[in-house]
C-alpha cells in the first residue's frame, strides 16, 4: 500500500520565532500573514534563519473519461495540447515560472496521448485517462497506489535537486468534477456547494455536472457503506475515494504532498484541485496540514468553503480559476517577502529605533 | 498654485487589448484581477504591448504635530529614526525593494530633524515637521503648494531616469490621524470609521484619538463653512483642506501622484494614508483614478471603506499595516505577471489548442 512518515513540526522554537519577528523595526504585528508565513516556514525548518532554495513547480497531467459526460465546456483533447504548450513554454505557468526564477517540470500522469520524450516532461503515465466514474471506478486499487507512489518519486528529485519548497499544479480536463466529488465525500459538504463552473460552464452546463455527478455518487453508494463498514480507519477509505472518484493527476500530486512533507519541504498549495488533492492527502496523514502554505482562493466555487474546512488562509485572492499551479507561482515572492523581512529587516536596537 | 495636466486614458485600444487577452491559452477571465490590472495598464500606457521600467518606490517622510496630542503610540522622534533606518537599508520596505528590484529613494518632506546628505535621501523639508492642527492649520496655503510642486518634481525625476511606473510610501508618526480627517472630510463617512489603530492603539488610546480629531474639526469648523461658501470649485476646497489636516510627506504625494498620473505614468498606490493622499488627488483632479493600481487593502480601520469610495479593488489583502510603501512594493511583481502573460502567452492559434 502507501507508507509515509509525517511528523508534525516541533513548536520549540515557536516562542524565540516571535520574538525575533517582533524585534524587528516595524510596529507589532503590522506584516500581517507575512508574518504567519514566515512562522510556518520556520516551523517547517525548525530554524529562526529561514531559506527558500531551488523552487519547483511541478504540473500533473491526467485525462479523465467523466469529460465524456459533458462535464467540461473544452474536449479532452485540450489536456494533452496544453502539455504541449507547457513543454513549448507559452502557458500561463511558464511565464510565471520564468518570472520568479521557478523551475518548471510537467508530469505526464495520466494523458490519453504519447508525448515525445523532453526536458522538461516526466513520463509517468499510469494509463490513457481514467475510466469514466459513472458507472465504474475511475482507477482500480494498484492504479491509485501506484500513482501516489510515483508522485513521491517526482519529489523525492526535486529534493536530491537542493529543492526545499514546491508547489503542484494540474492541467487535466474534467478535473473540477472528479475534485468536487472528493470535496463533497471528504467534508460532507452539499455536492452542490462543491460543483463550480470549471473553466466556464453556463447555467445550463452547471447543472448537468452537478447531476451527472450525483447520478456517479448514487451508482457507488452502495460501495461507499461496505467500505465504511469494512474498514475502521480512515485511510483506507480516503483511498476509496480517490480510486473511485479521482484521476491520475490528482492521485499523484496525493503522493507528491505527503513526500514533500515526508522531507520537511515548503509546500505551495495552489487552487481547488490541488486542494482537493491536499484534502485527500490530509485525510491519510492529518500532521501534512503544517507544511501546506494555501497559496491563493480560487475563482471556483467550493473552494472558499474548501480552505474553511482546511483551516486555510489564501495568500493571494485575486478570482484566478486556471489551474496549472498558477496561483502558487504567483504567491512565491511574498514567501520570499516572508522569509527575506525576518533575515533581512534590522531591529529596533540594532537601528536605534525607540519601541512604542 | 497648482497646475496639472491630467486626461483620462484613452479606451480606443480597449476592445483590442480585450481581444488580445482572449485569445491567450486559458479560459476566457481565468487570470482574474491579473487580467483588469494589464487592461489598465495597456490602457495608461496605449499599447497592446506594454511594459514596465525602471520601476520606483519613494518615500516620503515628515512630522506631524498633531502627534504631540497622543495620537500615536510611538513618539515623533521615531520618523526621524526609521528614516535613517531606510538610508542604512534595514526597514521592511528595503528588503521588499531589493527584492523587486525597485529602486527606493527616501524624501524628507518635512522631518522635525536634519539629516546628513546621503544618494538615497531627497531634501525637500518644506519645515521641521507641521503645526498641531488641534489649534491651528497644519500649514500655510503657500506651504502646502510648494510641498505638492516639490512632490511633482521628485517624479519629474524618475521619469527622466526612464521609470514608467512609480510607487509611493509614506513614514510619519501621527499622519494616520492626518488621513482619517482627510478621509472623512472628502469621502464624508463618520469619523469614528476613518479612525483607526494607526501603530497599534489599545481601545482608550483609539477613543481619545477619535476625540482629538473631533475637537480638531470642530475648531476649524467655521472655516470649513467659510470655504465651502467661497469656492465653487472642489479645487480650492480640497487645498484647503489639505493645508489644514494634511501633512508635508501628504501634500508632497499627492505633488507626486499628479505629476505620475500627467506623465502617463503606472502608479502604485499603497496603503491608508497613500490612499488618502491619492484620494485629495482625485478631489483636484479626477481624471487621475485611470492612473492607479490600488495595491493593497490596509489592515487599518477605513481603509476598506476608503478603497470602496475610490473604487478601487486591492490587488493584495493581507492585514499589512506598515505603510512606506510595502503593499506596492510587495503587489509589483503581480503587475509584473499581468504585463507578461499578455506579452508572452501562446494564443490558442499559434499552441494549436482547442477553444471550449
Amino acid at each position: 500500500m502507501i507508507e509515509f512518515s509525517i511528523n508534525a513540526v516541533h513548536n520549540d522554537l515557536l516562542e524565540q520565532i516571535q520574538q525575533k519577528i517582533d524585534t524587528k523595526t516595524k510596529p507589532i504585528g503590522a506584516l500581517g500573514q507575512l508574518e504567519a508565513i514566515v512562522r510556518k516556514i520556520c516551523l517547517i525548518q525548525n530554524t529562526l534563519n529561514p531559506a527558500l532554495h531551488n523552487p519547483h513547480l511541478l504540473v500533473f497531467a491526467g485525462d479523465h473519461g467523466i469529460a465524456q459526460e459533458g462535464v467540461s465546456k473544452y474536449p479532452s483533447e485540450v489536456t494533452y495540447q496544453m502539455v504541449l504548450n507547457f513543454l513549448s513554454g507559452g502557458a500561463a505557468i511558464n511565464v510565471f515560472c520564468r518570472q520568479n526564477d521557478i523551475t518548471l517540470k510537467v508530469v505526464d500522469a495520466g494523458v490519453a496521448a504519447k508525448f515525445e520524450s523532453h526536458e522538461a516532461l516526466i513520463d509517468q503515465k499510469v494509463a490513457f485517462g481514467t475510466e469514466s466514474f459513472l458507472d465504474s471506478p475511475a482507477m482500480t486499487l494498484e492504479q491509485c497506489v501506484r500513482a501516489i507512489n510515483l508522485g513521491a518519486d517526482t519529489v523525492t528529485k526535486v529534493h536530491q535537486a537542493g529543492g526545499n519548497i514546491v508547489g503542484l499544479g494540474e492541467m487535466g480536463i474534467g478535473n473540477t468534477a472528479s475534485a468536487a466529488v472528493l470535496m463533497h465525500l471528504i467534508t460532507k459538504v452539499d455536492l452542490s456547494v462543491c460543483v463550480g463552473r470549471g473553466t466556464g460552464l453556463d447555467d445550463e452546463g452547471l447543472q448537468k455536472k452537478i447531476e451527472v455527478l450525483q447520478a456517479a455518487l448514487d451508482f457507488h453508494q452502495a460501495h461507499l457503506e461496505d467500505i465504511e463498514t469494512q474498514y475502521e480507519e480512515g485511510q483506507a477509505q480516503a483511498l476509496w475515494i480517490l480510486s473511485t472518484f479521482g484521476g491520475f493527476e490528482i492521485a499523484q500530486m496525493v503522493g507528491a504532498f505527503l513526500k514533500a512533507a515526508e522531507l520537511g519541504m515548503i509546500i505551495m498549495v495552489d487552487g481547488f484541485i490541488a486542494s482537493s488533492a491536499f484534502l485527500v492527502a490530509q485525510a491519510l496523514y492529518p500532521d501534512i496540514k503544517d507544511y501546506g502554505v494555501f497559496c491563493h482562493q480560487s475563482d471556483e466555487r467550493g473552494h472558499a468553503v474548501m480552505l474553511k474546512f482546511l483551516d486555510g488562509q489564501p495568500v493571494l485572492n485575486l478570482g484566478l480559476r486556471l489551474g496549472e499551479g498558477t496561483g502558487a507561482a504567483l504567491a512565491y515572492p511574498l514567501l520570499q517577502a516572508a522569509v527575506g523581512f525576518l533575515n533581512e529587516m534590522a531591529s529596533f536596537e540594532s537601528a536605534g529605533v525607540s519601541k512604542g
